[in-house]
């Protein structure tokens, strides 16, 4: 790693285990002490998503393209934007993904992931869940 | 800021005080208790670039568009394309800026702000400096 330059690399594909549809990953910053933040480019074919979950410490969201759904478990689902962004918190339960018709991308940012990890996964978001956006 | 989300803003200038050239910085995450990074995207035109700085906590930068160029003090100027991602350590002097052709856009994320602060400004990169790439 050549002045702590990571080079671009492929994308692999999210597991069923943690998402519904069709889902890839890139990661674009590993685990480094530098930082202890790790940083993955995500990409949701249309109605893909995320599996419920949490994450420790928090995690940013910045939307690079398309439009999707971001929702906290007894909340709205919340539509996003190119350009918007979320600040997740700790330990809340939430859920993002893809709109039923168009391909949707997000940069996701875990800070401190040597405090507690990144993620812990729970059940899928199951259709009746996804179709209540309004 | 409905469920922690924050809508697109507009870019604006970065100022001549720590930046040479045309240089646009948009607000992606501001300061949160939630994760305490703050994200921004900055586009470059070309030959714009920062001026010498260091991050008292380091700092992510993600290439999305364009070819850049990456240097800390004493090394050689690094090239940096789309996809690409540079993991600065704390208290590192280094800059970032376009190429002398073409625009450049990174995303840059710092961790930890309300510890030391996000950036410590220096002198200007000189033409000399700049024009040292291989």
């Amino acid at each position: 790693m050549a002045q702590n330059i990571n080079r671009a690399s492929a994308a692999s594909p999210g597991p069923a285990s943690n998402f519904s549809g069709s889902v890839q990953v890139t990661m674009l910053v590993a685990a480094n002490p530098e930082t202890d933040c790790i940083v993955s480019s995500v990409t949701f074919e249309p109605k893909a998503r995320t599996f419920w979950h949490t994450h420790p410490n928090g995690q940013l969201l910045v939307v690079t393209k398309g439009t999707g759904y971001y929702q906290e478990k007894g909340k709205p689902i919340q539509i996003i934007h190119e350009g918007d962004s979320v600040t997740i918190p700790p330990q809340v339960t939430h859920w993002h993904g893809a709109n039923p018709s168009g391909q949707f991308t997000h940069i996701a940012i875990n800070p401190n992931v040597s405090k507690g990890g990144a993620v812990i996964w729970l059940q899928a978001v199951t259709d009746v869940e996804y179709n209540k956006v309004h």
